[in-house]
């Protein structure tokens, strides 16, 4: 698919989790694209704040349709909509699998990425240690972990018998929370034994290792 | 377009913002619907834990697709490419207007409903009060609030010069946080001018109006 392809622009910064389920639905994809790093403190000021008013990474600009796109949700789906054309990825269009990724899809950008965010804050960032904080947000992830090993079990992929964007989508929080929050906390492989399997699988894929291979060069240099 | 579809079931409960933006769409695209309140206490158990696992309101049951959906931006997507062939509040599939109002939903959903939801919580419900937590959460709340505003800026929508579905999705969460976070700390008029004019533009649609006055009905009853 990529002969005719331009390379896709995407904005990312190093640590960050949502640029790199975008970086994981290219690199399935096969697409062609550059990645480009942006600093913290060049987020929230021109000139990538004309790009993302939002201030956020990731953003992409798609010379091959003329699109500038932020927020991962909605570029997994454009990325998904223009060029899975032969749904390597996903469902066909309308049918219930269509809506039920799309639905796993929101409850990570929703439901894990804050919550998860928000664990990683109180227990690494926070100016002061405020334990029932702390708690809470353990406890959300703790609860959306047994939501996906509920709707996991006996079963090997979310929706529809294969590995689709929606399951990819969740890999990268669970990433950041495991070393940082749930270490020592969480036996996940004993206490969510679904849930634990399926993010394996998801890593084993070659385009997954590969961009979490990536992601963790970039954040060893900064760059 | 009602005549010939069977009633939407929408899963809902009182106070929570969520459900309250699907019978907003559902209302303005005139499709006919039947509200279910569902307890809180009852969310995360069967049966309703049978209809969505992640034990959270909205669902909704289409008998005319067959299709039980949650997830609130999952349902909008779905009741848009359904029934809204006509695009009152949506643009042509694949345009950039498409894929914008994609992206300003899943900043609703994902960067202004959670972090709207934990300024209440930390506001009103915590168990302890965690000063420099309500105020990170104050603070995200005005921040989205001049993402907002600065992308109003001479414009009445979000996207495409009409109101979307995307305008429409924020406005709950506002409604919740205005009296019980902003009260006598922000003075929306005046400091976010744009953001306000918008919120009032789409509450004096009739459809907006109408779910107001039901989910302010509801939760007076509870019921």
């Amino acid at each position: 698919m990529s002969a005719t392809i331009k390379p896709i622009k995407l904005y990312s910064h190093p640590t960050g989790p949502n640029p790199w389920k975008v970086a994981m639905i290219l690199e399935e994809l096969k697409l062609p694209y550059e990645t480009i790093i942006i600093e913290k403190a060049d987020l929230k000021k021109p000139p990538y704040e004309k790009i993302n008013i939002n201030g956020r990474a990731p953003a992409i600009q798609d010379s091959n349709t003329g699109l500038t796109l932020w927020e991962s949700g909605a570029i997994i789906e454009f990325l998904i909509d223009t060029y899975d054309k032969t749904q390597e990825l996903s469902f066909p269009k309308g049918s219930p699998e269509y809506y039920h990724t799309k639905q796993w899809l929101y409850f990570q950008v929703s439901g894990q990425g804050p919550y998860f965010g928000q664990a990683v804050w109180f227990t690494v960032f926070h100016s002061e240690k405020l334990a029932s904080a702390q708690e809470r947000y353990k406890n959300e992830i703790l609860r959306v972990s047994s939501v996906l090993d509920r709707a996991l079990e006996g079963k090997d992929w979310l929706v529809g018998g294969k590995c689709s964007y929606a399951d990819i989508s969740f890999v990268t929080w669970y990433e950041a929370v495991i070393p940082r929050v749930l270490a020592g906390v969480v036996d996940l492989p004993r206490e969510y034994a679904n849930l634990d399997a399926w993010l394996e699988r998801i890593k084993a894929r070659p385009a997954i290792t590969k961009v979490l291979q990536d992601k963790a060069a970039r954040a060893s240099t900064g760059k």
